[in-house]
């Protein structure tokens, strides 16, 4: 199949583009390499050594013959876009071409408009862009457990839709509707904007889209990136691109504390790498027919509270904890239940934290440690104006930020 | 009160600053005036002859003693509309500054991607600086009843939020959540985006939202438009911009055939004009306060089936009703009861079609008809390429598009 991976350079785009070119697709990258763009503003960098995206793409295909094809382009640009897909008219669309840090989106006023405009536009023009050309391809979307909201209705949360009765003069009546979203954040919102750009251009034009509901993904490595040292994946730990479970074993690998935000109660939905892009691969199996509603899945295997994650890693590597007030407005506490029958009985065998995965973590971080910039590591985003008066200093004492 | 009204050159903006003004509050209008950059693009014209935004702010002065001033800005420009806030910190912000009609949402990829890119980063930007700013105003946006869709659950639209009830482990439970939105079109589907931008700043940052869902406006003056000719509103009759019951009443006043599109069996919620502007004033003196849900209005006073409507025109005229195919992908037929409970008890006294206004409306067609032009009436934007197929001729007989 002709594959499109849109940010195909990043964190989950680029072990899913070798998944799938070594399952025998034949892979188009397609990315603005805005992600390296943001390591130089924020003066951070992957953990691991990477190459660029044209060295990576020339190692694979001397490590395994196949070709990974690279192109430079921004979904901003909405005729490069329209005349890129005309030209190559690709039959399964990966899109993860998305600002996708929660922290960066509400780092600042700018951060905000930047997040928005850029995860909005992007999707859209894509849209727009397929109807256009009558590129009939099957669209599978990143999107974010988050667009859910941490607020739920108390029973397990639903692939994308939400079972509920509604009283109408003639009776009770029984609705399949999107579940109420309630996003978190400026990112989580953008995906929230996106499933209802997804529902219009659907039933509309009669796109063929799968939306992806991730969990935050853990782990480093896949069976391809291990493949060459030059195949690594990029390794996040900074306060805004690091995810949380990854930041703890790198914490813990630099005899740093391990940061958990307020009391640590909050319970988040994870998944491995490695499931994440099996899961892709599943997605693009199971393709709903023109006309058919988005297809929604949850694309996470377990559940954690944050505060139980950092005991395991305390326990595990002698780490120890320090609880921060939370720059996030959240609930302190919440439960967290979650249907994912659907990748399940397509035959996805989940890779748990107790499969051992969590010491390669560590030993990846401490491998890398000497690249490890200490004042990078804390959050520090914060969601309002109240919060980062409360949020002042690092656990190293540093001051966060510059007074302003 | 200081109130900035953006978009305050359109269609219900105008009026609504003159009302506004009338009342004794201090106006800024903010506009970049693409409405009439429209119009050129299109090559249509009002109805009614339409000074320029300066001279219209001149002649109300002279006529009232009032000022209007006037800020040419476009909201996209992100840094011009922060400094710009920061320095006039109005106490109140009427939002109407989107691109508001359908079918020039649908007419093309070029106009899909205007009018997402237009109307999600103009109110995302609004919010964005108005929390920087800290400049604590309340904000009133116009929306549409078409972020509900026309596919109602079979009771009649609350106003924005819907009681649900939802299976737990724990047994029933009951939820009012946002009415699950099924917009018809790019244009609708921006409003449903903007709910959800609405939802986020309102739960993060406390803003205080009140957002107005609006039926299709008819009439063309207010008590303030029809203090001097200058002062004239703006009047759209042809496909792209003309509200339905207002073309009706120019084909009829023109001897053209009045233009309905499947069956017309379509239900539609309308308003006057007159009580638009007088909802805005009501929707003002009822603010939400910070940290409670946005507020939502159902903006209209009564529905009607667009065949009873062009029947109803056609018999107080002698206008003979054309069927055409419908350029829109929607029902053929529907239901739509709607709930308008709040602004009856904030003191509203609807307009309702029986009043004669029908009459005023036909009277300021014939008096500019030679200003119309024919070949704009019928609608020429299609909804999707198959429908484009069908729907070539207008019911002179002209062919709607160049062949591509």
């Amino acid at each position: 199949m002709r594959i499109a991976v849109l940010g195909g350079d990043g964190f989950v785009g680029w072990p899913t583009a070798l998944h799938l070119s070594a399952l025998g697709h034949e892979i188009h990258i397609v990315d603005n390499l805005s992600r390296r763009w943001i390591d130089t503003e924020l003066g951070v960098q992957s953990l691991t050594p990477m190459d660029s995206i044209q060295e990576r793409c020339r190692i694979w295909h001397l490590e395994t013959g196949h070709r990974l094809q690279f192109h430079f382009l921004d979904l901003r640009e909405y005729d490069r876009l329209r005349v890129w897909l005309a030209e190559h008219r690709p039959e399964a669309i990966i899109h993860f071409a998305e600002q996708r840090a929660a922290p960066y989106s509400m780092k600042s006023d700018r951060h905000k408009v930047y997040t928005v405009s850029n995860n909005v536009n992007a999707t859209h023009n894509l849209l727009a862009a397929m109807v256009e050309t009558g590129v009939d391809a099957h669209l599978v979307h990143l999107g974010t457990m988050g667009v859910y909201g941490y607020s739920t209705v108390g029973a397990p949360i639903p692939e994308g839709y939400l079972d509920v009765t509604v009283d109408t003069p003639t009776g009770p009546r029984d609705l399949q509707i999107l579940y109420p979203t309630r996003p978190g954040s400026i990112y989580h919102m953008t995906k929230s904007l996106d499933q209802i750009l997804f529902q219009f251009y659907a039933q509309n034009d009669g796109l063929r889209i799968t939306d992806l509901h991730q969990g935050i993904v853990w782990g480093t490595h896949t069976d391809q990136t291990r493949r060459h040292p030059q195949l690594v994946n990029r390794f996040d730990y900074d306060g805004d691109y690091g995810t949380v479970l990854n930041r703890f074993l790198v914490q813990a690998a630099i005899g740093y504390p391990l940061t958990v935000h307020g009391t640590g109660g909050q319970t988040r939905a994870f998944i491995h790498l490695q499931d994440s892009v099996r899961c892709v691969e599943l997605a693009l199996s199971d393709a709903p027919r023109a006309g058919e509603r988005v297809k929604i899945f949850n694309q996470m295997t377990e559940t954690h509270r944050v505060r139980d994650l950092a005991e395991m890693v305390a326990k595990m590597t002698g780490a120890r904890v320090a609880y921060l007030p939370n720059p996030r407005k959240e609930a302190d506490e919440n439960e967290l239940m979650v249907r994912n029958d659907q990748f399940l009985s397509l035959g996805l065998k989940p890779i748990t934290l107790a499969e051992g995965l969590l010491a390669e973590v560590v030993d990846v971080a401490k491998k890398f440690a000497h690249r490890i910039d200490r004042s990078r590591v804390p959050c520090v985003s914060a969601w309002t104006k109240d919060i980062a008066q409360r949020v002042e200093h690092d656990p190293e004492g540093r001051r966060l930020r510059s007074v302003s």
